[in-house]
């Protein structure tokens, strides 16, 4: 059985120069020449906290109604929000993707599935159902709604003003893992078995059907809808008090994220006094739905109201302050770093300093 | 409270073209345009099935040797093997860093720990411990030696040969979760408190003392010898035949991976017979220890000796086939891919025909 | 080191009976006369499907209230359900507790706390509330509250009518584990933190803020509320019909049961059909909230009314049939069962034959 | 909906000796009378400390084998270990069975299965397989086999003296929760796939097949044989030194123990000191393989040596003194009471007070 020589038979006789261009000539890269920027002491994040404005992506949008069809190859009328240090990805953050869709009364998007995992967290319009494996789930501003890894979607407009809503998906980290896989549904639109059935069959909390199936992969529960997450929210700020009041969307069998790969939370912010500044590693994309109010990210104060879209992130120090009540949907890739046991969080001793007001293009 | 406006002030009337300026220009980028790229099919990898001789990165990391002294900034002489498809990043697939370590006689690579999780796989040499948090852990070739998460580690030469080994690391994955942290332990070389203190503890087959902690981070196990990982091989090579064993290393408390982001296996192949061609979602490096033989990777025919290193990417079909008896260690990212319900696994119904014999640079 | 002699000094030579008189002197036992006792094909419970009636344990309840006092040592005016098959001992079945507790208006049960976990849910009555390690559950006829595995607890009666629940507790099942601890609060009643607070803290369908712990031990929701359980039970009548359609009680954080060694389920039957007859592993205790009808256990037809409690043991075949719209309360040991692999479940081909009308004493 | 009614149409106007007769006569019990009883403030166990000697079984199990015959119906030769505070019930413990297996030269004990887990340690005598799913297991002094939850089994001698081993059986909580199931095989004998194949599956210390199933009921590995055994504990001796070193046997692919309802263990005592006294939850039977020492539980002091056999109940103070070095292998309900939280552990802040030794019959 041959073993490995540790006497080849020729010599590099090189200076540093030289060596340097054999390496990248035999792709190699030298590490001592890198190993700060590689392993820095803490994370320096190439998403860089942004902020897109509701009065600059929803024109665009409508206008994208106007002039583009949604057809297959295209399937859907969708502009993402793209991180500018993200090098021309079209991606959020290095996990993340948000988008904006838009669609007009009596459009279809058609129905496919795909690994990675997509929620729908509806900001304006009415009329829309999204059908998932047969179900179809209403849309109504407030709304999440999930169209988990595989599961069969598609959307359907039978309402008569146009709809938007904010896409949010694990995208970037499957691409990472190389492992998307996409699927064309046979028929354009699939068939509707039901309206709303996950909604009827998780209808209390704590209340779960035992004959049912408990799928640990996704939530069952393929709606979420607002007037229910507003109710959460008002019973928690009764009990809890303070600027900021949260509900984690879950599994209600499992307990687990609504999906594996990202969690989604809505906050509740109350104007009068500024959440604490925390770092947590992992980023975050916001997404306004009611109220005023600013979030400092590492220094930078992005300015926001209804509709407006940013981003943190990972390790950035964040903090909240509302100006009037406000209501702030989130989506975070915490779960995966918490399965690597990559997850902390840190909260500093005192408000950071504002370095800059961020002015979005 | 403020809620989202649909009726914005100002309207967009333009065309296709300039539309699409306008997205470029408020950071947005239009799905339909690029929806069969962002969302193929079957995974369409950046990385490239690649390999890197012995021949060739021996004499390199030797010059290395004589050249480039190991300083704290640098701390390790470490030569990264990069994947010429991950447009010049210092990675071997898109979740994996590989790399050849080159250590001389009375060197000594400083402590430091870092949250992305190393392994040691030892090519030649001898004379060689590394420390981890306190216990010094031997080296011999074919020896797996852990240094996980945010654990201490400096690497020490006491012998009289040069030792080379082979290092695993998560750290693309880990900058994509923009999570890494590191520190320089107070002093160059950490205390030793005993040598190969956790192969004490832990010397039979499912036998645990039960007053020891069970972490579940990482295997409290920090050296796998060679000669139990061959006994290993030879006992399932009786037990089950076919032209190729393998054993993966696992956390002898949990029975989970060695670290969580990575699996470590090492497979015996016997000549006679090829394997049967497999495609898996994740990315593998492979790293030959004994024999030569060839590996079909995607069409493309890699042959190999002893010292030889490649990757194969995700979903590519993959088989090998020995001339010698060989053995062949590997890492790959498939806890992270089960993790999410992403891991899938194929069997080609018959070899797959080999389109191209890869000719490395 | 000495080892075990084969040779021991003496011999033994008695014919058969001196044999095992021999054996019962030395505290042994012959296996092989009792095998097919000790290990039949299937189980043979010692538990008996029995039945308790409103009409009989109610009047003795009220008895109770008028004769004995709640005081240090007695602590609680329980009347426990003695399964007649488990020779003396006060149990419902040989893993599960049953009981009535009884409390008067202007009465207190002093606060106290148990490894044994038990549940209580409401019969008749209104005006207590439990306290429940400072929060404050208030009780009503149909409302599960919970008093689990160590917590502090006291009962609080402050209307004007005696009250009656059904006690459910593992108490056998921690006996058989030899692990009852028990002690007294330092007061006879405990400090109120709040009232009703855990329901203030779970109040949507897959809604939890993310900031409270996760405990694992038992559902931090205390009090599952009568008009939430029927709100459920009417939505899962409507999205999948058929005679009878349950709910089980979960901890709305993990998804497990609400403690960790039994099951609380509710049922609505409906009149019109009788249910499957299945039998599973593990034993039931019924407690029938509104309605009447009748269940067959092992070919035994038990009828029941308002108030009636009844048990069926493990793999007996039992069903259901409702004469008018019936809500039926159970606990169940299965999640022990479940635990170790135990549990098994099988629906007979046909409805079960009844061979007896229960006539309870 | 007929609801319960408080009203009932009878009242009950008794004193209270004849009301503690209407209890009794509707099979109800009052827990006033007993509440101290039933809830104690630490467990009361009805397991007893206790020792049987194998001066004394030996002979017994000898003169067994010279008048027992093996035959369907019976199935084995065990003398059951009773102990006496268990009301006669043919168990060790509460929730253990330990017995005395005899087999002689050429006899069988024929082939069955049945949901309790057993396990078997070999005390003297060589030449006998136990057949497990078709895996002959060869068994040696000191060997553990495990045929546990639902697998075939049959034990078969070819040597040529009598064999011994100790059986250790969850049958008594199996019992309890009423979930013995029992088969006979369609022959006497089954038939043999190979010799100890799961030892040539498993032979190093984390390193796993990874292509076989990982089964999450019991250990896939069904020999430990002692000189591994022995090789773990001096290992472990060397590494941490004190009066006592154990290791427990695991399943190698989850970590878990053998199988879910008791752990196995095995402790080398070294002469010279005496263990700190513990009280644990759960009980504990210890079999003494090599060396003479004492026990001292809840007070009693148990001298022991080779082949002798005790029982240490839950929330016992327990402590060991050897004489000479010793070898004691251990089963405990441990799994069980952690699954439930119910596991506490204490140790006493001195070594307790011997107040009687105990002498057995």
């Amino acid at each position: 059985m041959t073993t490995i020589d540790a006497r080849p038979t020729h010599t590099v006789e090189v200076g540093y120069d030289e060596f340097c261009g054999a390496l990248a000539a035999h792709d190699l890269k030298a590490l001592w020449s890198m190993q700060t920027q590689l392993m820095p002491e803490v994370p320096i994040p190439s998403t860089r906290p942004w902020l897109w404005r509701w009065d600059t992506i929803f024109p665009l949008a409508r206008r994208a109604g106007e002039i583009v069809t949604i057809e297959r190859g295209g399937d859907r009328r969708v502009l993402a929000l793209a991180n500018p240090g993200l090098g021309g990805l079209p991606y959020t953050s290095s996990t993340l993707w948000g988008a904006i869709q838009y669609l007009g009364p009596g459009e279809a998007a058609p129905a496919h599935r795909h690994t990675p995992s997509a929620i729908r967290f509806v900001l304006v319009g009415s009329g829309v159902y999204t059908t998932v494996n047969g179900d179809a789930c209403d849309m109504e501003p407030g709304d999440l709604v999930l169209t988990p890894y595989w599961n069969w979607h598609d959307h359907n407009h039978h309402g008569s003003e146009p709809m938007v809503w904010f896409d949010g998906l694990d995208l970037p980290l499957v691409a990472t893992l190389e492992s998307i896989f996409f699927e064309n549904h046979r028929d354009r639109v699939q068939e509707v078995l039901g309206r709303n059935l996950s909604e009827g069959l998780y209808t209390g909390v704590g209340l779960v059907d035992p004959s049912l199936p408990s799928p640990d992969e996704h939530s069952p529960l393929l709606r979420y809808r607002w007037s229910e997450t507003e109710k959460a929210l008002e019973s928690l700020a009764a009990a809890r008090g303070g600027p900021m009041v949260s509900v984690e969307y879950r599994n209600p069998v499992t307990g687990g994220p609504v999906v594996l790969t990202f969690t989604c939370e809505m906050s509740r912010i109350f104007p009068g006094a500024r959440t604490p500044s925390i770092r947590r590693t992992g980023s975050t994309i916001y997404v306004v739905l009611h109220g005023r109010g600013r979030s400092v990210v590492d220094g930078i104060q992005l300015d926001w109201g209804p509709g407006d879209i940013f981003v943190s992130p990972s390790w950035a120090a964040v903090d909240h302050e509302a100006d009037e009540q406000a209501d702030v949907f989130m989506i975070s890739d915490r779960p995966v770093l918490q399965s690597f046991r990559l997850y902390r969080e840190e909260t500093l001793p005192e408000a950071q300093v504002v370095d800059e007001v961020f002015s979005p293009r």
